[in-house]
């Protein structure tokens, strides 16, 4: 080698021969404590081993380049001088830690030794040092442990067997029970372990650390990392670093200590120095609980010198990271030492204060205050919240997936028309049944918050009361409901109708009895960072609601218009759904239009609520979409009181039950396909929406045909629409403001043939939902089962459900928008699936060009700042993927 | 006007003006009768009015171009000079029509007048000319109808009333008995009738002609003729054209008369002259039937001369149009006429035949011989008929669709099983069932046809007749089973089990009893037109075959090899589906492994069954598909069945059931999901692969992996594949001969991600089923219903599932074939969905350049003939849409 060749680099004493922009050469912790010393952070002083030496290790076949040695006998001197301790000697020996580490974290997969340099001659040292004879005791015994099992590859249960005999012998259960006698005789039982292993603990500081080094470089290529660098596809890095550096320990007396803090309140942001400490301990006590630790504030009253030191880092490191730390710290001494620093973990809450401060402080900019907060997070502030000390003393019933955010609590109902009873009384209620349908809408409405013991994410329950904002916990076996009885029962506990049950359903969790809730609080910093939100974003955001109700709640989150307005559930409400029931029933045109005739005033009210409530701003009203069948009651029960209802025969329900039958209905006779056999639903719809909007001056109806594969099909029903705006035009004796007529492009097919879709519509929104189902092959209802393993293969990275697919429907998406404006470049271009409100799905709406994207109201404050980040990234060129 | 525009084109006299080429300007009739006469053919003279004239018509406000009054005059004077007859005038009276005629075939849409120039004086002169009041009162009446009802627009019913009036005061009951008295008073009737509309009718021939001009050019645009344009998408015609031309009467007398001929004998393609006549008649007497037509051969002894004319025409007819002709003559008065001509339908032998002839007769190249066969007709060809005599004397008893094509008689049986039996005691039986499903397969097997009263062409019965090339009749719900009973009903009639019924899959029809059924003859002309386009076809042809028997039924049919070998019908029969059922059921992976090396050696002898038929040629054999539940039984009884077969309780059956239940089974766990949940069932199939091919030399194994929407679900299963394949070619000590694994492509993800799956895979095989129903969102169980109105309403030309819907589908396969070859350029390329035999669609498929198609066997000859077709027109620029 030549002389020049430099393999280990010097941190510590205030400076360092590295930096953060090193990672690739000393490793994620090397490059991050050559930072932290080189900004002036007082870190124990050490030496980076670089990831060269790793790969040439096994170049070289298990040796090391010419020069390491020497390289690393000067920066032990180095680190002698620094400290002023003495390696493997006494008075102040100095002790080393010897850690890997990657370019990329692979965190707790190879070899670690600590307490580096103990020997029988070091260990008095340190005793007379710390005049605490019972922790070098444990230091040593606890070295001897590590090194023989991680660098000699003794077995660890060898050294666990020596140690329970001791523990017996002298009667004691927990390790820091062992007293100094007992620790000597650990140290010399762990000492035979060695004999019996026909081997020796090498006395010789610098042998321990050569042999060290061998051991971590070792284990780069041990069975366990190499499989988790290529479960997580960790390519093309060349080793790991090592790093040896000085220990350090707060348990030196009582002018020592150790704590945690962060530069910022981590729970509610406040610009306020947060974090703990305890003296004469080490980082191991403040975790363990056994002591309580103190306030940080506290410390000055202790050590004046240490905790300006400490306020003047805190200072330091937010200049220099821009960013709430959370770091370590030991003091030694009377000597403040700083272990580690990081991005501080923050609440939601936290996030959005620490970004607005830190914008106004003039740390960061208006862009990186909106890129500071996770869109995702933000669902904890929409939604109510239990008060947190309560949840902590509720009682855990079950378990179920997190379905629909948020806290409730009520009294138990079994069928949502006890439901809507009980809350017409006045009575908060949380509806519990095995699976929801959409009967069961009104109840589920007027609930706090559903449960059901069956289905996942995307069933009905999780699917509607998402939509609604509503808490939901789903797919909950434990819970095991008896209909007849009106209980249900959690493994030993049963609860009955009128029972109080609380759900959390950001966690999933199901407690018994009631909780208090707190409601969210949308103004302060939450209101500033949406405004930073809309200024910065490009995307449009719209919402899906089919309520005035819902179309109100999204107008409060910063919904610019209606995206997805499914009349379907519209026909579910009372009266309602016995018209809709006899239309299904008609045996001819007349006897459906007849029927259709009642449903047209209140399809038309619903409309006016919902115009009134966006007050000028568009709506995109999809008609009827879902099959028949599902108006229709399946069990016997209900339809014995149809046929009461509908003044029909049960045969005859039953006939039409099975007649509307599908082996597969999500491809079957639903959607337009409805529309083109029966245009007089599509007049009727028609006709609803275009007289409301004509009762709501200033209204901006845009009709959305749903489930289009071929133009030749939105060509029919534009006509059939178009036939009754012209009659209504006439009768009212001028046009609509507004008005257009366009489709979901759900169908592959209409994605491969959207120029010629495009001839006829004058939007296009992307039903990502049902292109993920025909795209991918998918059935939403059943692909939970196999999807959950896909991903765990990593077949696909996420739930194409959840995130979507840029390979697959991203790839439709993208032949749609270049088609449809190649044909009308002005064409409308939005998303109304429920990737509309998730942010990756989002940012790769922002990059293909759409216009807007539409999600459930409670997800619209997410999809502004989700669309603000994309457009910021897209301008500084780091969009992902 | 200048003078030198030409508005009318005269025909006749062995001479035009114009020609077959003028179809724009003349229409299509008027160019084929100037055709005719430039040829010499002895057409009846007449004048073409152009469709400029139309096209003024409307432009100049239902007024004409100046000239073309004096046009009509002239050639009015010409067609009096050509046939010696005076128009409006005795003593021979030239008689006309005037029929409208457009570039394209509008056929029954416009009006047309016959008989025109009759009034009273021309009355008198035709009696006396032609000796027959009865006739010519007959005609005038006619003209006087049709004259009032399409030029004077009077309602058609009012001259009706006046007819019927008069045959109930003569009391007769048809036209025909009406006798020269009665025909006198209905004469004057009929003028009344003008009276009484305030019109008369104009006695003035050449007022007659201008008012019948009027009126076919008013009714180019009649709401009717409209209409049909419409829906025809029939654009860009200016006009129709009016032909007028002189008329001639077969009824003039004994040497006079009427007939039709063929160039060659329509039936079965014999080179002779073929035909029948009658003399002193109308065309409509032929027709008629009531008196018996002559064959054309002793029309020699009758009229030689008109004879030999006759004998000439036809030899110059086909050499002129180079295809059997099918034509219409006339014979007034010893003069030969000949009325029109036309291509000859007949049947797929005669076709076959006349092709082969003429080829080797030196009229046409061997390229346009190979394009004269239908290919689609070939299947009358490939399957048993009735003798048709006998199927004309059977009875009908109902008719169900065509669904798959021969024609069979058997004795009634109503279950899979008791086919089996009754077969095995060498009955032959016709299974009659309300639909079939896979357990049925061995029953379907050993019948000779099937009937079923439920499903469509696309039904389990109809696919899996049509691919063991068994007749079927499907969705007859005529045929009322009653399983109990054993009886199958038609109406009044109730056949038993055992009973004879006969089924024409071709047509649908059911009969009762048995009828004698005649082989297909694969030889002769048959066999040339077979060889000529092999020589011509690009694409390479396989078959769709389960079984060494399928397989051997097609490479007699010249299949090239299988193309899709569905393995999981080889699990239903016998004791394999004990062992399928078995594995389904297992709680585990040993469990199941132990029920998997049960069904080993079952398919590994399937295996080398089908490669020993093959002998050589490839095998694409494609894994595990449907879901578990289709192989498990639902109703009760089966389930008990099982559960002592399979040593298992009721309850765990019908758990399991439950448990494999989805909603969109399309849509759910089947294809390489299954095998990347239970990858020891991929490693199976894998080892029944290879060992078989191992075990028969020379084999050719593709293994496919169905339902692959990401290029990791292939890796995943290739490598289980490999691991099998490298144990045993361990085991061997040698590579096989030929080994590939590709994938299909039926997941519009596949196609569209189809650059990075072709990273893995060898070849690429379209699976247009599955691709239709996910890219158009159709389920072929459930869309029959909505797909046939899409075709009636032309949203769809053709059922996608029958033709390949190129804009959608055939986008997606277009994508594979760029992006597939861009990552693997000598990528293999196939299809093998139904389409793959369907002549349309591999038109598609050549164009696109695949490298073969793969149908079931009966489909092969049809598949070879439809390739070759597709290359011929490729190479001269003239394939379809």
């Amino acid at each position: 080698m030549s002389e020049s060749t430099k393999y280990v680099y010097l941190f510590g004493g205030n400076a360092s021969e590295g930096n953060a922009k090193m990672k690739q050469l000393l490793g994620g912790k090397g490059a991050n404590l050559a930072e932290m010393s080189s900004i002036g952070l007082p870190v124990p002083p050490g030496f980076t081993i670089s990831t060269e030496v790793c790969d040439l290790y096994y170049k070289l076949n298990h040796s090391y380049p010419e020069g390491l040695e020497q390289q690393i006998t000067t920066n032990i001197e180095k680190l002698e001088e620094l400290t002023g301790k003495t390696f493997g000697r006494g008075p102040i020996p100095l002790l080393l830690s010897v850690r890997s580490g990657a370019a990329i974290s692979m965190p707790g997969m190879m070899d670690t030794v600590l307490n580096l340099g103990l020997n029988d001659e070091t260990l008095p040292a340190l005793i007379e040092l710390t005049q605490n004879e019972r922790f070098a005791l444990d230091a040593y015994r606890r070295f001897l442990q590590m090194f023989g099992d991680v660098v000699l590859g003794i077995e660890h249960h060898e050294f666990e067997d020596a140690l329970q005999q001791v523990k017996e012998r002298y009667k004691v259960k927990s390790d820091t029970e062992l007293s100094v006698e007992a620790l000597k005789e650990v140290i010399v039982e762990y000492k035979d372990v060695y004999d019996q292993n026909n081997t020796s603990f090498p006395q010789d500081a610098r042998a321990q650390l050569e042999a060290s080094i061998n051991a971590v470089f070792g284990s780069w290529n041990n069975p366990r990392a190499k499989k988790y660098r290529e479960i997580n596809d960790i390519r093309g890095l060349i080793g790991t670093a090592i790093n040896v550096q000085a220990m350090v320990f707060g348990n030196m007396g009582e002018d020592s200590g150790t704590g945690v803090a962060f530069t910022r309140n981590p729970s509610d942001g406040t610009n306020e120095f947060y974090g703990e400490y305890l003296m004469n301990a080490q980082g191991e006590d403040v975790v363990a609980g056994i002591r309580t630790p103190q306030p940080i504030s506290h410390l000055e009253s202790v050590d004046k010198s240490c905790f300006d030191e400490l306020v003047e880092v805190r200072s330091k490191l937010e200049k220099h990271y821009l960013e709430m730390q959370d770091l370590e710290f030991t003091i030694e001494q009377g000597k403040l030492y700083i272990l580690q620093t990081r991005n501080g973990k923050r609440t939601a809450a936290a996030a959005v204060r620490i970004a607005v401060d830190m914008m106004n402080e003039g740390l960061i900019s208006e862009e990186e205050a909106v890129l500071r907060v996770n869109p995702n997070q933000l669902d904890q502030l929409l939604h109510p919240a239990f008060d947190p000390g309560a949840e902590d003393r509720a009682v855990i019933l079950a378990k179920g997936l997190p379905a629909s955010p948020g806290a409730a609590t009520g009294q138990i109902v079994f069928s949502a028309h006890d439901a809507e009873t009980w809350s017409d009384q006045g009575k908060t209620v949380i509806l519990v049944r095995v699976e929801t349908s959409p009967e069961d809408i009104g109840g589920m409405n007027v609930a706090s918050g559903i449960l059901t013991s069956r289905g996942g994410m995307t069933s009905h329950a999780a699917v509607v009361a998402r939509g609604m904002g509503k808490c939901c916990v789903a797919g909950c076996p434990e819970a095991v409901i008896n209909h007849d009885a009106k209980t249900v029962t959690f493994g030993s506990t049963t609860l009955s109708e009128g029972d109080w049950l609380s759900l959390n359903g950001s966690r999933g969790t199901v407690y018994q009895g009631e909780i208090d809730t707190v409601d969210p609080q949308l103004t302060g910093p939450f209101r500033t960072i949406m405004t930073l939100a809309d200024q910065y974003r490009k995307l449009g955001i719209r919402t899906n609601a089919d309520s005035p109700q819902d179309t109100a709640v999204a107008i409060k989150f910063g919904a610019e218009g209606v995206g997805l307005c499914r009349t379907e559930h519209m026909f579910f409400e009372g009266e309602r759904i016995v018209s809709m029931r006899k239309m299904i029933l008609a045996d001819n045109e007349d006897e459906r239009k007849a029927s259709l005739d009642e449903l047209l005033p209140y399809q038309r009210e619903d409309f006016i609520g919902i115009f009134k409530a966006l007050d000028g701003k568009p709506a995109t009203i999809r008609f009827l979409d879902p099959p028949l069948h599902e108006f229709l009651p399946h069990d016997k029960e209900g339809q014995e009181e149809m046929a009461e209802a509908t003044g029909t025969s049960l045969q005859h329900i039953q006939d039409t039950v099975a007649a509307l039958h599908e082996f597969n209905p999500m491809l079957g006779h639903r959607g337009c396909r409805l529309g083109i056999f029966y245009p007089e639903i599509t007049a009727m719809q028609a006709r609803a929406v275009i007289e409301a909007a004509y009762a709501v001056p200033g209204s901006k109806p845009e009709i959305m045909i749903p489930l289009v594969g071929n133009v030749k099909e939105l060509a029919h029903q534009k006509k059939v629409v178009l036939d009754v705006y012209e009659q209504l035009k006439q009768e009212h004796g001028k046009e609509l403001d507004h008005f257009k007529i366009g489709t979901m492009i759900e169908v592959p097919r209409a994605a491969l043939t959207a120029d010629e879709v495009a001839t006829e519509a004058e939007f296009f929104s992307f039903g990502t939902n049902d292109l993920t189902q025909m795209g991918c092959g998918f059935s939403r209802d059943d692909s939970g089962k196999f999807l959950q393993r896909y991903v765990e293969l990593g077949i696909y990275e996420y739930d194409p459900f959840q995130v979507l697919d840029r390979a697959g429907v991203g790839e439709l998406i993208k032949l749609s928008v270049v088609k449809g404006r190649q044909t009308r470049p002005g064409i409308k271009l939005g998303i109304c699936g429920e990737h509309g409100g998730e942010p990756s799905s989002i940012e790769f709406c922002h990059r293909v060009g759409l216009d807007y994207v539409s999600c459930s109201p409670y997800r619209v404050p997410i999809a502004r700042l989700a669309a603000a980040q994309a457009a910021i990234k897209n301008e500084y060129g780091i969009l992902t993927r």
